[in-house]
């Protein structure tokens, strides 16, 4: 075996309306700078920076977001921008950055990330990707990471693990959990969230989806045997099963491996997660922006070259963007989800 | 005396800092529709249609606001904006426009209204006014408006009128009172406060400001004996002395009338004052423009061509402009005014 070289492959496909008004049908989670300054797609990638050089960063989008990713990320070779002709979920997407790079990189082993989470301390990350990459390349086995609950989510899918070290065994993949389970794997100190992230060498990918899920490979082998003509992959993908590698691999097979991480990790699943990870000032609020706040607290003011002016504000998310102003009590920030809904069942796709 | 010719007198040099970011230097409060889909100022001139004839009704104003106050009010003609050189109070405005309307209407009666107060119940309003208007012509008296109380309120001056009938004699003019006054003026019943509306004939303002302000009137008249050139206006203007109609004239005329309001009225002092005499819906918000409301109770949206969208959103004002976004708390309506000094003390001359 030559020497390892890891290639990223960041999931940047997704939608997501949690984020309105900021988020639209054109500008996704992943390309809104709504933790820091960046964007959550060019702190993806600039997390790598030093680590895995650019030519073997790849970006997985669909069609009508592809341009603008490269458009953000210059400094990648346009053809790192791998288009899936739709979104069948992850399975489908992994299969097929699979074909695609390992043409390019045999040997490479390959860490999916998201282009659309919040990580914070970057050597953490980096010394855990190091660890998870090794332990694919030299164990030959497929690596999640694990993110130590924090409460009881129901949301999330949870990693049962067993033994001890950096690296554990995966002994179970738990679905989404009811509360009571969840506050039980919270005390057990063994399961983890699933983050979603993996590593694995292209090989055993291959491998394993070849053994668990070969419909989710076969269209694509088929479509590159035939000369890998990009007008024809629309019809290979549309027969892939919408499924998510989780269920199409991971679930099925013998040994899994997780890392359970030790950097900080939120998939910023709504505007209140997005306000978490930011620095408040002494009243308890965060602001972009261009802001005046008299007797103003616990909110956030996600202000663009306006100016937001407030007074006697609390627990109040602001979100100001040229069309649209959103306005939402932070324990009510599931209503944005209801606020776009509405527009859509009133036509108002100017809005979307 | 030949027949009565009613002057409508319209004071709009007012400014004000408490309708920002809606009323900047150059809008004032009379030059916005904050309440109703009219501007106060045209909702003043449009009260009177039909019963003053546009060329009879006179703005006076400032040189900044004049050519706006002519485009905005294309069917007066031009030379009726009567340009104050600066802001003097009222006394030496109305002495102003006395001399620059007795050449033109010699037997007139000079109504003195406000470009920036709010008034309901138009038949009423000009119903009082015939009144006020026959009261000064039949008994050469001055006559004020007297709006009755509905509250304590220690921001205003009160006339204190004795006697019966539709117009009553003022027996005294009353200083801006503590509460306890206050209150005992709401009781009384011969109580009222003192609008800033007027009724005289100009005959009647001239004697008086003879009789008992002649430093007011001497200049301008010396102005108009040297033949009222424009350019020497200024210079005039500037020795007369800074005070009010009511303390320069009524506070010393022997005689002077009120009639007692039966129109409502509302000098539209802040935010709150503007939402209260707007028509709620059910769920007691006032919305001006594109809104979205979910769960959203007691509040007030003055938006622009942007969405404004809301959810848990309680007893806040927002009000929307291109340049400058303020959400203040209904009882917290008072810090418009610090928001706005913070800006001048900043420098922000571009919001002001």
């Amino acid at each position: 075996m030559n020497a390892t070289q890891t290639v990223a492959v960041v999931m940047a496909g997704g939608r997501g309306t949690r984020f309105w008004p900021r988020s639209r049908n054109a500008r996704p989670k992943q390309f809104l700078a709504i933790v820091g300054t960046e964007t959550l797609l060019h702190q993806t990638v600039r997390r790598l920076d030093g680590h895995v050089p650019p030519e073997r960063i790849y970006i997985v989008t669909t069609e009508d977001l592809a341009e603008e990713t490269r458009r953000m990320l210059p400094e990648l070779p346009p053809e790192n921008v791998i288009v899936e002709p739709e979104g069948r979920n992850t399975a489908p997407c992994l299969a097929l950055a699979l074909v695609e790079i390992e043409r390019r990189v045999p040997n490479g082993v390959m860490a999916v990330l998201s282009a659309d989470h919040w990580i914070a301390d970057r050597d953490l990350f980096l010394a855990d990707l190091d660890l998870a990459v090794a332990h694919a390349a030299g164990h030959r086995e497929l690596v999640t990471f694990g993110i130590r609950p924090a409460y009881p989510e129901t949301g999330y899918g949870y990693i049962e693990s067993e033994g001890e070290g950096p690296v554990l065994k995966v002994c179970a993949f738990r679905e989404k959990p009811p509360t009571e389970v969840a506050i039980q794997y919270l005390a057990s100190g063994r399961h983890y969230w699933n983050a979603g992230m993996f590593v694995w060498t292209l090989a055993d990918l291959r491998a394993g989806l070849q053994q668990h899920a070969p419909e989710v490979l076969a269209p694509l082998d088929a479509w590159v045997q035939a000369g890998a003509q990009p007008g024809s992959l629309a019809a290979a993908y549309h027969l892939l099963p919408k499924v998510a590698i989780d269920v199409a691999l991971l679930e099925k097979a013998a040994t899994v491996a997780v890392v359970p991480a030790r950097f900080r990790w939120s998939d910023v699943g709504s505007w209140p997660a997005a306000i978490e990870f930011q620095t408040a000032d002494a009243n308890g609020n965060v602001t972009q922006g261009d802001t005046l706040l008299l007797n103003t607290r616990d909110s956030a003011f996600f202000g663009g070259t306006r100016l937001i002016a407030a007074a006697g504000v609390e627990g109040l998310i602001v979100v100001d963007t040229p069309d649209a102003l959103l306005l939402v009590k932070k324990d009510q920030a599931q209503s944005v989800k209801d606020i776009v809904e509405r527009l859509r069942a009133e036509g108002r796709s100017d809005l979307l």
